[in-house]
């Protein structure tokens, strides 16, 4: 048993950019070399979001569309005296920070059309990190 | 240490089907047959999300109206422009894909009212894939 | 490696109380004493989400002001034939119960605003537990 721990740094153009982390998801698994353990997938940002998705143009623009009408972006927001992105603020606490994917066979278990994804909430293009740990 | 990895299929109606994952999850952690160490329950779906409810006929009731008035299966989705569920794409995106329960002395650590649970948004009955992963 | 599980109790005021989770999982990170490994929050209770936020009093009505919005404590609830809470049960299912955050260098890998934080959703002040769990 063993922990083995990733860290990436990626850009995004936020106002709920969807990122496909898979790709980084599945090196920080292939690095720990487990045939079998437990992947968590964290961010350490308030303004964004870990989920799963389809990957996918359209999937990807109707998850915007739909946290802009849940939680519009013009609304007002305690938190944009001090800042302008109370919004995301609020989206990415509903969605979480994380995620929790088994590795089987030394693989991630996700589904064919499944991807470990990042949603960039805030309202300006950022840089992020984000944490994989895999262990097994 | 170790990772017991559990597999169950399981049959749901779709549109927002709850179902009660609490005897597969029950049966994982006793396969495991650890004291303390953590258990993850997730599925690789992009329309079914993992949560915790209290699973009566009414909270369950409740949870599918309420998806259906934030996130209207007859509203507009780009998704479908290839399919008919974008409406379950976003639903389940917000919810995740994935649960993490602690296990002491055995057993999970849920509350008394308190089930693991999957809710399935897609517009149509479907057999679906539930992992439980036990590492303790 | 090992499990380290610790439980804490206290007390909210219900009605989107959050509170900062973050000394006591803090805490509990340092009795596990590991330099690497996965944190697990964890609240058995069916009316309360746990995820992670900025703890600053304008993100924190922020949040609650946005769940009222999405669902409403007014709406009809069928839970509410036996309950006063239906909307609790909604918002805390949306929510979710866990989050996993990474430990690194023996700390949480918590981004420098980030909280985790839990957010109670019942209709009166209640007693909670809060399962921490660190294994690594």
């Amino acid at each position: 048993m063993a922990v083995t721990t990733k860290v990436f740094t990626l850009s995004t153009q936020g106002n709920n950019d969807v990122v496909d982390l898979t790709p980084m998801v599945g090196a920080a698994v292939d690095a720990a070399g487990v045939t079998a353990g437990t992947c968590t997938v964290f961010v350490p940002h308030t303004t964004v979001g870990v989920t799963a998705l389809e990957f996918e143009p359209g999937a990807n623009r109707d998850l915007g569309e739909v946290v802009e009408r849940l939680v519009p972006q013009a609304a007002p927001y305690h938190h944009n005296v001090m800042d302008s992105n109370g919004h995301a603020h609020a989206r990415a606490a509903i969605m979480g920070p994380s995620v929790s994917v088994p590795v089987l066979d030394g693989r991630l278990a996700l589904g064919t059309w499944q991807s470990v994804v990042l949603v960039d909430f805030d309202d300006r293009p950022r840089e992020r990190t984000v944490y994989v740990q895999v262990q097994g």
